[in-house]
């Protein structure tokens, strides 16, 4: 029992910073796809200084929260996201960037189709790799 | 005349990072306005992994050099480059973003009023603080 427990946690305790933060972006993407929008959100450092930049510079994660919730009010405009051509770049032991694409599949009444490329800066946190500035264009 | 050259050299040494790269931004607006886009380029890391995040994804120094001289082939094209609202983030000792606005003042036949925003991720190299990363949108 105790071998398995060993087994079982070891890939956890093993993850590289990469792997860590990949696995911040399966959980947004999970998140999102349950409608989940606060949950989706966790992937953002819980702080004042947190930057969304879109159309405009957002600051703050409840406002980023807030952003969000208002553009993507229903299931249906949020539809189906899918992240891709993902790359991880170490910036220094504590921080990150990722450089990727995001697609939303989407029914026509929801706003159809939509993609665009990301950039995001990740810093390592107390509760773990979080992005402080997410640039979406 | 020894004093006086001390005096001058003092501030250059005593550079915080953040002062030595918004140096490199206004070394770019300068050359930007003067013309000359590789002396511009001189504020990217001389490197294959230097990337432009624009309408796509650019990567390589000789690569971004080559897009902006086909963009902007002339002076009325280029125009007279602005940057504001530039916020310095320190990412570790190395490393660092900066959040910014450009504008560009052309004429109508250069292509019209330009601006966007842009994030840039700096790198503390051998040669100076070196855009590693620009997604400008």
């Amino acid at each position: 029992m105790k071998r398995i427990l060993v087994l079982v946690a070891l890939p956890l305790f093993a993850a590289t910073p990469e792997q860590q933060i990949r696995e911040v972006l399966n959980i947004q993407v999970a998140a999102w796809n349950q409608g989940d929008i606060p949950a989706f959100m966790d992937g953002y450092d819980k702080s004042e200084s947190t930057t969304f930049v879109g159309v405009a510079i957002t600051k703050g994660h409840a406002q980023v929260l807030a952003n969000y919730q208002k553009r993507y009010p229903t299931r249906d405009k949020m539809g189906t996201l899918r992240f891709s051509d993902i790359e991880v770049r170490q910036l220094g032991p504590d921080y990150a960037s990722v450089l990727g694409r995001y697609h939303l599949d989407r029914s026509t009444e929801g706003g159809g189709e939509a993609s665009g490329i990301f950039t995001l800066i990740f810093h390592r946190t107390g509760q773990g790799w979080r992005i402080i500035l997410d640039h979406t264009s």
